[in-house]
């Protein structure tokens, strides 16, 4: 995998010091910059075909895409502009919505497993298990010994998933709170975007400063070698998308899959298959044909 | 729904009648159906994103496309090229393959029940329920007063699922033997579709005209005025996708959505988020400025 600008460094993080608006390794603007998206498409696909055909090998792999990020940071945007790009056959797409009670029962982790990307494929996590470091934290919804034991369960889980052989590509799709208030304002303001709103983003609004808290404590406690976080300026839709894009393509190129060899002899097939009794034959031969 | 000329008319089936290299309704070649079934996007993609939006919606809605047909006839491409146009956050495709040891002790239907797209969503199914009245009766895999029940089963469940809200919208991709052949020589011929071909599959058109049997049976059982079939000439890949891009367009123009209106006052929630408190506020103002 090439180096990312966006790889955030190991450490203690403050996220009010890493951009939200900056284009960094994109020198452009909107315009190139959808361009460049674009772009990326028949690579991403090559690439996306070429790991799913390992699910036909012995030892396929796969790709983990997290993306978390506070309401209105582009998660959705990412998935129909960025992985709109892939042959959604190779896709599996799961959003997490808050537990049900069934989910509840199990510990956090069970129904992230359940929801892992198959052989060969690319799955996508719109929220992920962060939600349990994260709105967990924020909202008291676990004992904090628990939320600590989270941390280190998550590094367990994600260096097994690596084992395994999948890759995990963490993305925070990091807004400021004023880019937020601008999104919901255009939420209110569009009928036909009426329905992704509800009031209660706005009282959301407020625990801001904690969520910030959590994701600092979350970001730096799961930066881990096997699984490292990128922080994604997603101020600037187009950027994010691209950015998203090109560190997707960077895991996918680390992977470099190649095609499978054929596991039968090519030739002899080919001689089967041309040599074959006719599978349809015509039923009612056309008796002048016959005659000639 | 707008009448498609490939909606199959009732009554016995002979598909070596339905041609499979015509292009019904289109009147142009290979270029300008590809450029035809790129102009669908953004209508497929509103219309899905209408569809989505139901989900916040008491009676969400949803469209199950069902794809069946003889192997190389296209399932997978048709995934790629037609339903690659649209949000893959509004897909749910599930992929049948043989059914599992555990999915054999339950009913046909119960794996395919687990499979049908949530509220909003366009579930696709490549291959379904209708492998267990075709590849079931050709290879013998059930008994056949078992396959007899299952048609009226069939029919009892698509009914229900139109009862429930949910559009099915069944498409068999219609190709010949000689097609196949030709499709099959290329998989042998391109290192990189080696993957995609076995052996076996050349002894499976043997049963060429076994499965044309159970194809017609099926069609000829199933084909109701709540979830009719639509025979798709599938020789010209260009064709096939468009066709099927057309189908599942009539399909959300007939379920005609509209994005919900709000619940919550609009104007009320922009007076908040207007005069809401900064949840962040600059921890170290500029001295300067407060002096000034």
């Amino acid at each position: 995998m090439s180096a990312s600008l966006l790889r955030l460094p190991t450490g203690p993080v403050d996220l009010r010091g890493l951009p939200t608006d900056a284009t960094p390794d994109f020198a452009h603007g909107k315009t190139a910059g959808k361009v460049a998206l674009a772009e990326l498409g028949p690579r991403l696909g090559e690439l996306q075909e070429r790991l799913f055909s390992e699910h036909t090998t012995e030892h396929p792999r796969s790709v983990l895409l997290v993306l978390q990020g506070m309401d209105t940071s582009g998660k959705g945007g990412v998935l129909r502009h960025t992985l709109g790009l892939v042959d959604p056959q190779g896709l599996r797409i799961t959003s997490f919505k808050a537990p049900t009670a069934e989910e509840r029962e199990h510990d956090f982790l069970w129904r992230i497993r359940r929801a892992l990307p198959g052989p060969g494929l690319i799955g996508v996590f719109d929220r992920s298990h962060y939600e349990d470091v994260l709105a967990a934290r924020v909202r008291g919804l676990a004992p904090l010994e628990e939320i600590e034991r989270r941390y280190a369960a998550i590094n367990d889980f994600e260096a097994e998933l690596l084992a395994g052989g999948t890759t995990v590509v963490k993305c925070m799709l990091h807004i400021s709170a004023d880019t937020q208030r601008e999104r919901l304002l255009e939420r209110l303001d569009r009928p036909d975007k009426h329905w992704k709103f509800t009031p209660g983003d706005i009282d959301d609004r407020q625990l801001w400063p904690a969520y910030r808290a959590a994701y600092e404590t979350a970001l730096e406690r799961t930066n881990t070698e096997v699984a490292p976080w990128h922080v994604v300026p997603s101020d600037r839709k187009w950027y994010r998308n691209l950015a998203v894009g090109r560190l997707l393509l960077d895991a996918l190129e680390g992977l470099a899959p190649t095609w499978p060899p054929a596991r039968y002899d090519v030739a002899e097939q080919r001689r089967r298959l041309l040599h074959e009794a006719d599978p349809d034959p015509d039923p009612d031969p056309d008796p002048e044909g016959s005659a000639a």
